[in-house]
């Protein structure tokens, strides 16, 4: 594998098993839809057992739904990494039906600490939340087998 | 009703009927064990369906578990309140069918703007997540047709 | 004035007057660079007063200069806003006689509640802290006697 | 030494080390009312070089004040510890002159990561604002030639 393919493809398939080990991102309908090293991009369409008391996608589930992506990716590569904490802002209400796009980004990475901003937007790009997940390196692989980046 | 009665009663009122409304708690199997005003304590216990990819409970399903004790006690009074920003620090996992507790209880609330603190314990009361929760009052009340404490 | 002029007129009489007034700012040796409608750009050189027991920045220092820069931003409208909650992550050490940019924009600004990021960054643009602030708009302007923007 | 004194010999000893070498907790008038193994009770006043542009206590100065008694509590084992995340929630506004309280204490504390809780007080007890700091213990000592508590 050349030096440019190796972190982009070992991302692909560390989340690709962190997915199919999970039982809650394809329990909430996640679908996978980019992945690079420190990035994920996930969409999720609001069900009706997703709603809350006044008919609006629960708060718990749109922090499920972000927190997805920031699994995917502060794992991406393949550096087992816990979340130790995490905060979310609410925008605006997620509709019945409506799609949303949950993407996370690397804000800083340096040494055993990360915090990624992750950004959950609705139809036509509204914004409905923005989340901050702080994370902690600890020893060992994200996913076992399948070797890391290198590094 | 007595002065005393009131409010208590009105808090059992509201939150029966939040979680009457509500598509997410009864579908987490949460229970409600106690509630006064300002104030919720509920059970729940980690199914196979929370499980992330390394086999403990999903950090959303703890952020879930402990936002819905955050809404019944800043709801408790039937004044309408939003969720405005929550933040969640992870202390321990919780396992496979562990039976978690998570106590909400107001922090600050002056004028519009309330804090709440939620702690969710597992068996023998180790600690697995501290939550804290902000609110903001809008016009309304929680539940349509029940009243409200009178302030 | 013409549409486009007003809003960054005020911005930058607002700002300016807050800054006269304020005593932390100037104390801090603050400077202010750049200010637009809801966005900040300031510098301040770590002294040999912000440091802590091992000789690198006070995170309280750190804090403060992103917070003016908060205070700022979410100010430029003469709006009046309070900031109820505001969270850092710390990357790295500012050391002594490093100078500091802070930069503050809005994240989400939709009805009373905004949101601002900012990012504190050292020389080289190394990235020092990554600080976030919620605010909530109450009656009134932000400084009395200049105006609004007409919204 | 018996088994009770020395943590809390060690925690005196390190915290008053801590305050002799940092610039800002003097400089702001910090004064050190108790502390504990995981514990500090800190006291200062509301001075005019502190006010904001509204003449109210600035929130970075109430940040600094409540930070150090994060750092004190969580350092008092003589075990180096960086703090990663804080955040703060603003109940209301000190006044000028106001003698303030912060009462920092653990609520996590395991392996190497640690949140301790900082309530902060002014006169009559009214609450100012509740501050949560998360931090994470690097190798080392909090001061070195102090020995620590043995664990």
């Amino acid at each position: 594998m050349d030096d440019q393919a190796a972190p982009q493809e070992l991302a692909e398939r560390v989340i690709a098993r962190m997915y199919e080990r999970d039982r809650v991102a394809p329990g909430l309908g996640v679908l996978i839809d980019e992945v690079r090293p420190r990035y994920a991009r996930l969409r999720m369409t609001v069900r009706d057992d997703m709603l809350n008391a006044v008919d609006i996608c629960h708060g718990g589930v749109i922090f499920s739904f972000a927190d997805c992506a920031f699994a995917y990716a502060c794992n991406s590569e393949n550096k087992r990494n816990l979340a130790t904490h995490c905060s979310i802002s609410f925008a605006a209400a997620a509709r019945p039906d409506e799609e949303l796009t949950a993407v996370a980004e690397a804000c800083i990475h340096q040494g055993r600490i990360g915090v990624y901003d992750i950004t959950v937007t609705g139809e036509g790009g509204r914004m409905i939340a923005v989340f901050r997940g702080q994370c902690y390196q600890v020893t060992g692989a994200s996913v076992e087998g399948l070797g890391d980046s290198g590094s």
